[in-house]
């Protein structure tokens, strides 16, 4: 085992916020009683080679409360978003299964429409639901519903992914606006004076995105991951430190609808912190970054990707966003916890 | 979707201890929800065929109380649980991914012993954590640690298992003692005022055993499965069905340790309705079925393998059980709610 470096005498909300502070739970202590070392080790998806086929596996819990909100539910989650680890993994779905676990008390209807979300969202993805299990905690030790979902899917033939392919003068490349999943969940909530219409969660499977650009482009993408808890600015900064990189981001070409900018604004959040769940960031090679924008925003619910800014070589990994004016900022992890319990 | 046959308002504890409860649940409201018909998708592990391999996917959720007890801990359970469900399947694990849900509060060290837990189970079983995830949910949310264990392992080759392949004259095989493990859980709760020095759970990799029955035997060996919640009996009463069959059990070849059979007696709880979780139960030919046992018997850990009983042809599926003085009973399911939380 590879020495513990983690000293808080317990586990607070913020361990799962998806920020410095899951980092540093992750790092300094669930990897090393692992026996797990190494940052490639911490991506959303493992790799498993059986026989001549690339397998990659995925597995996340799903907790968000409340369990249902515009544009979602938990049940849509739990399927999206493991599926979306697969897909950024470049990894089509072949099977998924579902753990349960009940809280004494929940409405028998509840879980019923919380089923059909995750039957709905399988279908949709033409992936079967291949095997589940479900427990039953006594009322008051646990939330109504939390569902594990884990993904098997093979490989594309042509996805070639790391943070170890990314190169100065690579592209990045955003699916589409962000913050939406994590502003809608928190209004959600109704503990904040703050209510939108037009908010809605972007829950959605990213694999035909992804799927459309490793056809077309093979290697030329290098990297991606959907940028869930902790927001784009905690994934990036985590591929920063992977790749020893600098990302320079030009602010104004990252899309934040107005409600999501407006709740910010008032939190005093940057929606850069804020969860997604249906888009995904990618590095690709200069060179296709104009035609690759173009294949996405060629395909239903793309309109909105963009070209996000460029990597550079650098000694210290930095994240850095220009603004419209020229002024230059430091894009940090999420720390501290404004967002739990998001997805 | 299928129709709906489930009319409870709301979950309760009783449909999550692996008897009727449960399996009315299951295939009342989870499986039509799902999209999913027919028992033998009910079984514990889902086989996925990719390109020339046969894989084996198997979940489970484990919400144990207390976390910790006699001979084991909610980390052991969760990869033996699921390596176990892999096993019975005629699976060898390749890979299994952690999803942790953790309530705040929960003491890092005690996150940390079961982390080192999973790690040494899983290296015991020469498999890898190859993925994982952790969620925190507010005190009051959860209870300490839930942990989702997921598995994937390859179909052994000469293994060719199903409810399907039984045969009257087959004989029903035992790999050990009943009971252990659900007694010691519901004895270290401290609720019951009872006690006991020598039990111990039984928690242990089972593939040992069945990789040697199936490297032996192959397809004389028809079906297997871990008797977990509801206890060996709910097993058997799931194989009668599916396989149309009378299980006929000679009592007193089941070996039952004397602290469980008194804890029994006092509680008014039959043995048979108790959760085990490192044995595990066959169907296998009636012509290997005394060399299957003294197989089993010359492994470590395998010297309280009994062969316990036959299969008969039936028009009514039904598991009967014969004293040693001759008189039968019929051996129901688990009903109602004696052992919730037993995994």
């Amino acid at each position: 085992m590879s020495t513990v470096h983690f000293f808080d005498p317990s586990i607070q909300l913020g361990h799962g916020a998806g920020g410095r502070a899951s980092r540093r739970l992750i790092e300094g202590l669930v990897s090393p009683a692992l026996g797990i070392w190494g940052p490639s080790e911490l991506e959303d998806g493992a790799m498993l080679v059986v026989g001549d086929e690339r397998l990659v596996m995925t597995t996340d819990s799903f907790v968000v409360s409340p369990r249902t909100f515009p544009g979602g539910s938990i049940g849509e989650l739990a399927v999206n978003g493991t599926l979306n680890d697969l897909a950024v993994s470049g990894a089509a779905p072949l099977a998924i299964s579902v753990a349960l676990i009940l809280e004494a008390g929940l409405a028998s209807e509840d879980l019923y429409r919380e089923l059909e979300a995750i039957a709905r969202c399988a279908g949709a993805a033409g992936v079967s639901v291949a095997t589940g299990d479900t427990k039953v905690v006594e009322h008051g030790r646990g939330d109504g519903l939390f569902i594990t979902t884990t993904g098997v899917g093979r490989m594309h033939g042509k996805a070639a992914l790391g943070a170890g392919r990314v190169r100065p003068g690579d592209a990045i490349l955003l699916s589409g606006a962000i913050g939406d999943h994590g502003m809608t969940v928190m209004l959600a909530r109704g503990e904040l004076d703050l209510a939108s219409e037009s908010l809605r969660s972007d829950t959605r499977p990213v694999w035909p995105y992804v799927e459309a650009l490793l056809d077309r482009f093979g290697p030329e993408v290098r990297w991606m991951r959907d940028p869930t808890r902790g927001g784009l600015a905690t994934t990036l900064n985590e591929l920063a430190t992977s790749a020893k990189i600098k990302i320079v981001l030009d602010e104004g070409s990252i899309v934040v609808h107005d409600p999501v900018r407006g709740a910010c604004e008032i939190l005093g959040i940057d929606p850069l912190h804020v969860a997604n769940e249906g888009q995904f960031v990618a590095v690709v090679s200069a060179e296709i970054a104009s035609d690759a924008k173009a294949l996405l925003r060629s395909l239903p619910g793309g309109d909105e990707a963009m070209v996000i800014g460029e990597v550079e070589a650098a000694e210290i990994p930095v994240v850095v966003a220009v603004s419209g004016y020229g002024g230059s900022r430091v894009i940090d992890m999420l720390t501290g916890d404004p967002l739990p319990r998001i997805c």
